[in-house]
């Protein structure tokens, strides 16, 4: 059975809504689970657009920081867990050591007994940023997307709210 | 027959040259929609550029706001809009509903009677801008390339100079 | 017999780990071509890392300009160059005709007695950069890919550390 899937691409390039339909997919309802918080209207406003598409066939949790203890919550379900790149940024605003948290959630992905889609965000293909905190944010990101997508049985890339299966 | 094709990709990534072989591949002449309107002496000779590398098989139309319009000029060629992302700057430079007129398009191509082939840019792959109005912009192309996705047979991305199939 | 290999991908796409791994396959021990010069501490930093995870199948030459010389020192084996987007920003900041100096690389690949592997970066899936010298390098970056791309028998995209067939 396929354990872990992940959903990568740029901005607006569709990912969520391929990971949405790729979790349904796999066992209804499902659990959604958001890694986002809203720090300004931006964020709220697109969050509030993500929870708005989503119909009544899914169970959603807000987890910023535990995606390990929020996996725990599930009786079977498949999750989907939106996104990781968000869930970074929180560990890294919070001062948390992200690499632990990387490495934990790696090390609980085995012990999943329902599937786990991750969204991600690709965001080193652009000129190299000229702030060395988003250069930080960058690597950190792209060592993380490569962490779950070992470990995962199922990749994708979305191209134009395409799926390119890399995985 | 094959009627919408979009071919994406990254600046310098060969989308353009893989767009011009594709679109005389399907009939020769062919019409050439170009949406670029020169601000500044770089556009300008970034146009000079694209227009001194195509030949005499291509009759070229300049259309920076009017692509349905554009598109009923055509009498059987198949027409290449070169591209998808400039259309976007101009509309919403211009103060126009980008919104409003890409869902025009996309409903004008059904009726088309010849292929039309659209060259777009991948816009999200680095890191968030800072910039506000960058974010939305990116956020609009990327809808944009979407819907036309949608309705496209053939979706190509362009990496290095090289086609890769992604529908 | 395959002879010119090109890996393309963005920051931390694990395109260096996917080169090598490539370039071991063809012979070992391998030469390891470094383009890189450390102009601060962050750079340093970065190449140290790179030659840590390398073993003792190496044999590392560092050449940031001429690398049609380092390519001759061979001896059968096969070569990893890393990376070519180093090499261009050696060029233009070395105020060195960097077109003259890709074309001679192209030129002398047919030469080769063993086979080449390049690493690549993908820098033109962002929004457009405000500076010009960045638009100007992305540029630059993109047409060398394109060159190298042509020439090659075998062009991988790097994605979440994972490679992806172009070529």
């Amino acid at each position: 059975m396929t354990r872990t899937i992940l959903v990568t691409g740029g901005a607006r390039s569709g990912k969520s809504h391929i990971a949405e339909a790729r979790t349904l997919d796999l066992g209804r309802p499902a659990v959604y689970i958001a890694t986002a918080q809203a720090f300004d209207s931006e964020m709220e406003a697109r969050i509030a657009e993500h929870q708005a598409r989503r119909g009544p066939e899914w169970i959603t949790h807000s987890e910023p920081l535990d995606l390990v203890g929020a996996l725990r919550v599930t009786d079977g379900r498949p999750r989907l867990v939106d996104c990781l790149t968000l869930w970074l940024t929180n560990l890294m605003l919070g001062g948390h050591d992200w690499r632990a948290a990387g490495r934990a959630l790696i090390a609980a992905l085995p012990e999943q007994r329902a599937p786990v889609v991750f969204v991600t965000n690709e965001l080193g293909a652009g000129i190299v940023p000229e702030n060395r905190l988003a250069r930080e944010f960058r690597d950190a990101a792209g060592l993380l997307n490569q962490w779950v997508a070992a470990a995962a049985e199922e990749v994708t890339l979305a191209v134009c709210g395409l799926p390119l299966k890399v995985k």
